[in-house]
């Protein structure tokens, strides 16, 4: 016979509390106000170089942080800047190296198809910080990737602590 | 007898209206009636060359304004003339180009894979009103991406101003 | 290095550039400095209030402008407040509204399905500029869509002109 | 200049032709120009009552033959006109009318998940020529479900022979 | 002669019969027969080859008419087959003879993402009666794509006629 | 002529073959010619009755064995029997009893969004060897749930041993 | 053979290294050991209950860590034993209170459709360590919500630190 | 007039069982720990070679048995590992293999388009008892191709029966 009957939700919330060995628990972690200086300073240089791009930062699960377009810039650049920040996130490598990689063995043709948000195309780079990958950023639609690149780079450099 | 009776405009929109410089935000957009003059105008051509084929005309979000299949055009075609209309809108280059870029080096494979709906084959154009593109107009169908081109490029052709 | 060049956009447009009545093809437009306001000032008010949220504003056709994901707002949020934005701005209509309409009449449940990106539930708001829409702003995360609603509308204010 | 030479189709055809009892295979079909006229005559409908919307009609198999969005329509009326002109060419019943045979019964939810372009929302009818359905007309973006079924009944009334 | 009338709920039926010239409205199609047929051919010869496949015969829509899997047949000939089988029909051509198109020239690179159904590989046949395709015949699942393209060509000769 | 030659299976064989305890590894399964013989015991009974349906059978983890859509019967069938024999194959009940499950309790309304193939709607049901799930049959076109569970019913029949 | 070989990590990371306020930046973490410990626990559970189901757990941002499908558990069990560990993860609820609370009010019925992966039916439960959410479990595949949360319940008791 | 009448439960069931030719349709099957025992062995080669990737197990039809993603593994690799799995199980060859095949041949290049979840990049290895494919095992995440294939390899080494 088929039933459903729940629990009380008090109960349930009072056990969901575990003390764990938190020591090794804790990680690295990229917070809302470095995201959106990423975001800033990669779209200023674009700017200043005169591209119309779309910048995304996500965080090291490949989650949307932040993210903005330029006016002018595509539609499709809000995918394609997403999937270069998570190609870069998740592969803890620039996607140009990605691209590179790729296009040196026919026989690896098949990291294009690896998951539904891969994009091997340069202008992704991975965020770390302390030596570990906490996110990545991607920038698309500047006339070539390289230059997605350049945009992406700046970004990185607004939040490196200045001494 | 089901209905749905909304708020006044009037009032809806007295909440929500903000007055901002509107001088920086016009923006020259493409109309249902060209969209139609230009879907027409393209499958006159491809008939005339003898081919069946669908052409859609989207704005400059990509989204579609208009699209017709011709009698005998393959189901693929509504999708095929979309995305070669949205890449060109997106990218404001003719997805010939975009193909022959892609083609040429082995790093940029991943062009193919940026976003959804961008298709890299011959047959999409963009639609430029005074420097800015406002839309974009794909034909898939035809026997080679030179000869949807065309049909395209005469869509482009019938929305020319005579003097 | 690898590298990428364009066809002179000179040569481009020239080929594609149509005369056209240009008094009838103005539309208003938002721009991204007014997107990025408004994502700072929902964000604002949420934290104010006490909840962790995303914040998405797109244009007319429902395509990003702007989005930010507050620390510790979880995953689904990007999707949810698009899909708010995305609603309001397809609709033009707050989405709280549109949730009581389908509310009322089990013949409107249809509405739930309209389109894939659409999302029935309050927390998205129409950007309206001169009586016309020109986007939507989209709030998702905080506990209870009257909340969600609350920050939106804090968005829509930020970019109300001061006299 | 590149290009696509396909085999001779007499040669391809010469190979795969299969003569059949052709008497039983023949099926009544919706040509481009009455899909364009149905198009053309719900949007003239629904201009006249002050709506903004898209319209799709579709062929018996529920794919595009024609489609328009009106200027202002929503983004989301090219999928909401789309899945209402499929879902009554594939049903062969007045979305309307599917949507109150749902709303009826909650044992009939599943009827709103039956496949991904099914939508029980009024606004689409089947298009019928001696008694076989052919295709499907559907209008999404009016303020109701039956107003967006007007204008897709003035598309019907529209390819009516006049005696 | 055109008409519309629709089954029950009168007032609303009665609205929409139209008359139309039927003449030119005369399509082949494709019966369920026939398809079965087919399939249980291409089977048949691929069990002889010593293969485990599936088979897909679909409509000229590239709607499933009838489809099988052979006992050990990979879940994913279920989609192969389908998508050889839905590009045929739509191109109006084998697969194998667009796999090679595609092949000679990197521009057509693209030709693989025209649509999401579309499948560049041998083993899909158009099915074509009196000079027009009616539908197209997939096969995969056996060691090469031209081993596929035997069963699929078992499948057309079974529906041929003897004189 | 190109060609696939595939390494010897033996070598491959030798290489990844595992002796393991099959006595606990051995299940009861569904043949192609069960299947087969399932969906024309289907259709002939809707034939009977004068619906235009779809039949499909899947096997126990939902992949597709037979499958078959009459003449006339619309293209969202070809969905609706998949997901009602899927649905049927993995919860081990009829969608019928599914649905009915779902209507009585609000807070089941979630067992319709389950996962992207759940249909619960009558015109499915498990297909059980000796006391074990071995797939699913589901019918989808007729003028009701209880109507296609008709047709599918006698596809199970169909299968029973004459003693 | 053919290889991969990447840039030394060194010079990669001297590149993109930045020294940020690593204080602000820690959180706490659910590592792969305590989510197989989990799966396991909430499977043995299930399993004395009677009930062959799935069991994943997720990270904060939803993405797998384990998961697992008893012998006999539906194919479907891995989606919605996803989706319910994902929404929990997300919301921050038990997936059981979201089902009720969407239960109640039928302007929340938005709720179900907030996100592609977002299951609002009980048997997830969010993972919290001192106070913050690391992750989520989720159960599908028994006979009620209330016996998938019983599983998921034994799960999250498995990783309490025994004092 | 439309109308539901279901047939009791009660009588349903009782239908349901049939007495087949139980000897033809006894099939090999991998049990979950089987399963769990290669995902342990796997990871353990791989945090042993110094990787950090995600494994996965499927059966035969390529639904997920058990998964697991080391921590520090990017958040794609549950979706590369699963589509090796699913592709050798499916195809019952190594995705190395498939992979080599497919660069040989530029009219192969379809073979990565085959099915949504196919992906030809070394890693995965079909699973085979008493010479039946019972499964696959895929690993992502490693340097390269070859080394997520040592730990796959490993994986299956692990459900060898010791003599």
């Amino acid at each position: 016979m088929y039933r459903i009957r729940f629990l009380s939700s008090l109960l349930l919330f009072s056990i969901h509390s575990f003390p764990i060995h938190a020591s090794q628990l804790q990680k690295p972690f990229l917070p809302l106000s470095s995201a959106n200086k990423m975001v800033a300073a990669a779209i200023q240089q674009c700017e200043r170089d005169g591209y119309e791009v779309s910048v995304a930062v996500v965080d090291k699960s490949g989650v949307i942080k932040a993210q903005a377009r330029m006016d002018g810039a595509g539609a499709h650049t809000i995918e394609s800047s997403f999937r270069k920040a998570y190609t870069s996130a998740s592969l803890k490598l620039p996607t140009l190296k990605m691209a590179q990689i790729a296009a040196k063995d026919p026989e690896l043709q098949g990291l294009h198809h690896m998951a539904s948000n891969i994009l091997l195309l340069g202008g992704g780079l991975p965020i770390i910080i302390k030596d570990e990958v906490v996110g990545g950023i991607g920038v698309g639609g500047a006339s070539g990737a390289h230059l997605d690149e350049a945009c992406a780079t700046a970004g990185l450099i607004s939040i490196q602590e200045s001494k």
